[in-house]
């Protein structure tokens, strides 16, 4: 790991650095003019509508994409990942559910289950983009950080609970284990189907370890971090650190992380190669570019679908307006074709 | 984070740490004078025999035993924090198993689930470790990495797996799943309840950005890593990192990062106060301390038992033998008791 070995030569109680007082400043000064990219993988870089989730189909969905973000690597971008967990956490929630109904394991809750689905997809994601690299014969470190992020426990998601999560039950299974645990219940968006446990999805506020995520990616490692949106917590009124089922929107916790660690770039990859102002109606328009303040009045407008592009478009823009110089929306594996993605940038540069 | 932010004075082309030309060399120096621990959780650290395993009891049990470990914080020590997984990924692996059979979701192999582990683990390990020190106005950063391990794919455990894993089968339930999967079964250790999967324990040779879990550490903040024993990787003629489906032993892994990240003490908490020489027989002799040459003589002669205390022995041992100053095999809320724990050393300190 050269980028944390200096070699140091210490004259009286000076300490030089060898390499820069024989071959110049490449420190200090080569990180600030290294890029820094955040990449936020969605769920389709993962895994396909229609694949099972078997551990082999996970693993080629994600080499599929890295693929395409080699070029970020060869142009010199440091860089910090991080992806959703939407199947992922589904599934451990509902093996969960069916260990606990066979073998009487208790369930963890959902906030554990986000931190495994962390372990289980960094892993993934580190392995698969060291094989990527060494088959290019690039050497870089990656590391793969457990990341909580901070919610506000008076969000007002709270009150109103509305991401579906888990399986499904019947009106008199809900029911009990509404008693039991106190979990709040929806009907499934396919009401024919049952009911299912709906959590709050708040606003992340701040994300833990951030300044040690951007100084390690700064010296030139990779960082997996921030996965599923992060760990959600909150801080109590001593400033310890609970927890709290909730889904953090994985866009949203990134763009906060991107602008956090200073990125010059931020990258959301989904499953379409571009974002359409008013989708499926007779107006629909393709978005090659959109500027902050254009982007805004349309996402006040409702010209995004609230369930699919509205988010990320609000979050590309918290991007812009918070340091980021350029936000990019594009599918998953054409994020090394140019001739695709949706970019928004301040609205003097266009 | 202070212990990433050197501030620099550039002269020509050297550059010279400001602090240090005012203040004297306390860089290099003193991350040299701070002494490293690695310290290990043993599965009694997270859980208990005669407990269900409910997320309560384990974050109680991980708080009980994180609070003995802050003399070493105030003593000064850098710290990297290790940890075990079996009852956790035992849970994983039967829920893992009642997912396929109630919901069909495809099982994940237990290299994911041992990486999930790390997550969940470490997870609870930094939120309660940072509570701790919230508590006690302390102030330092605390990360989480999910770790791999390289093995030997031609390790001769694997020529005859005997670590006992996940649920028990029937005979005919045994017999399709190792046609089906491949799996090898064995009766389980109770030989009238059926048969379990056995997998490999094979030895620890390498470990993923060890030299960054080392750096991060001596700069102050506390690494959770490795746990689990860390998740087993071996590479191929390409150099490629593949899965296996193996456990790696905890304390060994544990002993391996503490001797390639130079750690000064390596501490195995468990569930006894000491090690015991001929444990339960007529001559059985409680080590206070225990030299490099005796303890090599005694695991040679078989004085600990392989399913118990020689593990924690040999593991001790390599650390000593591999540039180690101490090892302590002590209890898990007796580490700051100094009247416990078998200390381990070399032969002439004694």
């Amino acid at each position: 790991m050269p980028f944390f070995t200096p070699r140091w030569l210490e004259i009286g109680h000076a300490k030089i650095d060898i390499f820069e007082a024989f071959f110049g400043n490449m420190g200090e000064n080569m990180e600030k003019e290294r890029k820094l990219a955040v990449v936020a993988l969605g769920g389709n870089a993962l895994l396909r509508d229609n694949q099972r989730g078997t551990i082999e189909e996970q693993e080629a969905n994600v080499t599929a994409t890295l693929i395409h973000m080699l070029f970020l690597i060869e142009e010199g971008y440091d860089l910090v990942i991080t992806h959703g967990n939407g199947p992922q956490v589904g599934s451990l929630l509902m093996q969960n559910d069916a260990g606990e109904e066979l073998h009487g394991i208790p369930q963890m809750p959902l906030n554990i289950c986000v931190a495994e689905t962390q372990g289980e997809i960094g892993f993934m994601i580190e392995r698969m983009l060291r094989n990527i690299l060494i088959e290019k014969g690039m050497d870089k470190a990656i590391l793969t950080l457990i990341t909580q992020v901070v919610v506000d426990e008076k969000d007002p998601a709270f009150n109103n609970p509305t991401k579906r999560i888990g399986r499904t039950y019947s009106k008199e299974q809900a029911d009990k284990m509404a008693a039991e645990k106190g979990w709040v219940f929806k009907e499934s968006s396919k009401s024919s189907e049952g009911w299912r446990r709906v959590v709050a999805s708040p606003m992340p506020k701040e994300i833990f370890n951030r300044d040690t995520i951007g100084r390690i990616a700064r010296r030139g490692a990779i960082v997996i971090a921030g996965g599923g949106g992060g760990i959600p917590v909150y801080k109590d009124k001593e400033g310890k650190v609970r927890t709290v089922d909730a889904v953090i929107d994985k866009d949203f916790a990134s763009s906060l992380l991107a602008s956090r660690i200073g990125a010059d770039e931020f990258y959301i990859l989904t499953d379409v190669p571009f974002v359409y102002r008013n989708f499926g109606e007779d107006n629909e328009e393709k978005m090659e570019f959109i500027d902050n303040k254009d982007g805004q009045t349309m996402l006040d407008s409702g010209a995004f679908g609230e369930g699919s592009m509205a988010p990320k478009v609000r979050a590309a823009l918290y991007f812009i307006n918070h340091g980021g110089d350029k936000s990019v929306i594009t599918e998953a594996t054409k994020l090394d074709d140019r001739s695709c993605g949706t970019k928004i940038t301040m609205e003097y540069e266009n």
